[in-house]
């Protein structure tokens, strides 16, 4: 089947967002699987994939199954998909961020790019060296950043969105909500050329949930770090270049995934 | 020195691009060591660095070495420094890019990034799946792209321009030319899922030169990759997600790196 082969072919690096998966609502599928689609999914379907009535896209339903969907009509605008999906669902990526708020360009940049890495929770808090207005800005909407999530994981063929947790004290958030939140396993700052390497650090944790913390521009106050130490954040490196918020949280998130693969006794 | 404590501070990271260093070119240092500054780099030891006479700045030659710069006089617009530098120069990075040209939007995002990361070689190439436009753009001539290069390298504290090569055809490169531009070494073509893991296949070659090459949106059609394999590139799985060129690119600098780092016998 030509499709299904783009479709192989097409998991690769692009320079724009591929839906390399069909993310639907659930609410958006039919009980006995029939889906209909307009809006930029269909247009991708009909102007990109130029599928025709039989064939077959790759398709997954948000937080849940991945599964293919037969085109069962196709029109100037909107597709009909005749949809199968697994009952298993893809498990939740074992990294967490937390980051203070980079400024409200970066931050679109990111959400999509996150996403994609794969990451199960966002947590995005205040510091000393964040600007207030950072907080105050349509980047930190849910309307604006559900779409960019649901773009990062249509790139890469996942389904599911991480929970996003927004908090203006960082005190707070460290000493009353984070234990709910993250509970056990590796807490981790990365930092530029201080303290073991981040991927040795993972390395020796694998099996656990990782949750990295990305500071400011300029950097944590020597009080913030003291608070992360205290509630059980370690010191990792990695790498001894200072990067730019957002080149280091791509960076660091690609890191803390390998480790944990290259850690895990499950690894091919 | 609390600007020296600011400068050791500054090393984190940042949502903009930090002038963690302070780059000159060789011309502009005078035999004695005197340099006279006006511009981007004047205005950010004026405002950012807030620096008074008396106080050390951070700097580097383009390809030299590094070292300090005690401020002699500011004026609204202009500093002078009395620079000393390091006879040593930093080495190359030991990680070189061959990548095929992303559209513009993308490639004008990543020269800073890479720079940043660290590549002693950015070759750019055609592919068949790369957009024949993308060659006729300001983003690839050097008036462009030598700016965000020292961009880079001034947020990553580093002195080494990357080289950059740019060719229209991919085999003439793969052929004729590339054993030239980069000799021994381990080659390898960063896929999602496919082959050994990148991190395990760059350790194992630990001490010698790495290039690593990402295809186009869409991928290296059978041939170009057939093409890279009869010149010696191992496929590298990079992780099992399908992501962005530019996602890609940062994930697998820093992966080249710390793999590099991991598996040197002179690493902490």
């Amino acid at each position: 089947v030509p499709l299904l082969a783009w479709l192989e072919r097409s998991v690769s690096w692009s320079s724009e967002a591929l839906l390399n998966l069909i993310l639907l609502e659930p609410r958006e599928i039919a009980n006995d699987g029939a889906v209909s689609l307009s809006g930029p999914r269909a247009e991708h379907i009909i102007q990109v994939l130029r599928a025709r009535p039989g064939d077959t896209v790759r398709v997954g339903v948000v937080d849940g199954g991945v599964g293919a969907g037969r085109v069962t009509t196709v029109t100037d605008r909107t597709v009909d998909l005749q949809c199968e999906l697994e009952v298993a669902i893809p498990p939740r990526p074992a990294v967490d961020l937390l980051m203070a708020v980079p400024r409200p360009k970066v931050m679109r940049r990111l959400w999509a790019q996150i996403a994609a890495l794969g990451v199960g929770q966002i947590i995005l808090t205040n510091a000393s060296r964040v600007e207030r207005n950072y907080f105050d800005t349509h980047v930190l909407s849910e309307t604006c950043y559900r779409p960019l999530l649901i773009e990062g994981l249509q790139q890469a063929r996942d389904t599911r969105v991480p929970t996003v947790f927004i908090r203006r004290q960082l005190k707070v958030l460290v000493e009353d909500e984070l234990d709910a939140l993250f509970g056990p396993g590796l807490r981790v700052t990365a930092h530029p050329g201080i303290g073991q390497p981040l991927s040795e650090t993972i390395r020796a944790r694998a099996g656990q949930r990782v949750l990295v913390a990305i500071g400011p521009e300029g950097g944590w106050t020597p009080f913030e770090l003291d608070l992360l130490a205290a509630h059980g954040f370690q010191t990792a490196d990695a790498g001894p270049r200072a990067l730019r918020s957002d080149t280091a949280c791509v960076a660091i998130l690609s890191l803390a995934h390998e480790a944990l693969r290259a850690g895990s006794p499950s690894v091919e």
